[in-house]
């Protein structure tokens, strides 16, 4: 049996995020259909990584098992001319039997994106935070340093119940900005949930005065959701990078 | 009487192009009711430019005179608190009494953008033409150059019945890539029908081979619109900036 490695790229507005659910439209609903329709065999894609409703993704990777034969190229090409226009296929390739999308997985990178300016931006109501306060991008970026490296991330998490460990590794956390457009960049070997969208809202308060630099070391301690800011709005996050 | 200066920005999918129609949403029938609800007074506003449907403006300016004594600033507040999410307001400034956002117009300056890869970008489906072909930016350049000038376009103009006349001058036609996003930018004192897009159109069939280099200057000079290339789709153009 052969094992597909697909890239693909998805804007998240219309959906409930990646994974099936019984009552509301998903990305795997949607792209499982029409790639079972072009491998003319019902198969189930395995995603990797769950994301929230609104998430975006440059760059998600799915595995699929089949048996049928159709050429990687004709795959891509038959299964974006079944796709709506939200979604796009950007590679197929064969993978070892060995091969899964989420537990291959070695790291991930996002990317969160502001558009700082007193006027929304109309081409990006939907892909970018509208943010319309003074912007201290040196003050950001250097809160954002506070999350490198090895730390219990429970007081970033919205729902830490039953998991086994909140302990993560957060490889680096950029922030560039060319004074309208803000792109946070963060890598991680993984991400709980609503990890990054709190880590976000914790950097909006310390924009604003609301929590200071040194503050984010005595949060991530407390291990208390409470202490943390809110969780920033979906629609400016992008999963943007997955490493294998 | 005031006379008011506001710059706008809209993404051009869901109306159909600037001009108020009878049957069909249009920018200023939507932009107009929002500015006269904040000047508590019915009135008309002078857009600098028609845009057709699906065109977009990154800057668009408009005039509107006024009884109302509202401070700039709050204009702008109040009328983006009204408008839709695809409409945004930029700026507004006290002009002179015989300013007209069309008819004191110098020059414009469009930019129509190309996504040059097999996969569609589903973040830029109303936002640029998805092309597949390979692309020689280096061709397109040097066809683009037979543009610049003082010349009768009637040969790139959908609709020249009743036009005084045909001749426009183009300062400028630059043409960039990223070796995927594809930015063809045009400045001229003024553009025909459809104009800039027909001239797209024949820069692609020149990049297939259709028409040559050379072909430019005779199709300019047979001052037939069957000569040239096919209009190129409207969700790629953008009215730019607009000189006074």
């Amino acid at each position: 049996m052969r094992n597909l490695k697909v890239m693909m790229s998805y804007r998240g507005t219309n959906y409930h995020g990646f994974q099936r659910q019984d009552n509301a439209v998903t990305v795997q609903e949607v792209v499982e259909k029409h790639v079972s329709s072009v491998l003319n065999e019902k198969v189930t894609i395995n995603g990797c990584s769950r994301t929230d409703t609104g998430v975006h993704a440059n760059s998600y990777c799915f595995s699929v098992r089949t048996n049928s034969l159709i050429p990687t190229k004709n795959f891509v090409r038959g299964v974006n001319g079944r796709l709506p226009d939200d979604i796009s296929i950007l590679s197929c390739e064969e993978a070892t039997d060995d091969f899964h999308a989420r537990f291959s997985c070695k790291a991930k990178e996002y990317v969160y994106l502001m558009h700082c300016s007193e006027s929304k931006n109309p081409f990006a109501t939907d892909l970018a935070l509208h943010y319309r306060r003074p912007v201290n991008e040196e003050l950001i970026r250097k809160a954002a340093q506070e999350f490198v490296g090895t730390h219990d991330f429970r007081a970033f998490c919205s729902d830490s119940t039953g998991k086994h460990s909140t302990v993560r590794t957060i490889y680096n956390f950029d922030v560039e900005s060319n004074g309208v457009l803000l792109k946070m960049l963060v890598k991680g070997d993984g991400f709980l949930y609503n990890m990054i969208r709190i880590m976000v809202g914790t950097l909006i308060m310390v924009n604003e005065g609301r929590i200071d630099v040194t503050d984010i070391k005595r949060i991530m301690d407390s291990k208390d959701r409470q202490q943390a800011g809110k969780t920033a709005q979906a629609h400016g996050l992008y999963l943007n990078r997955i490493f294998y």
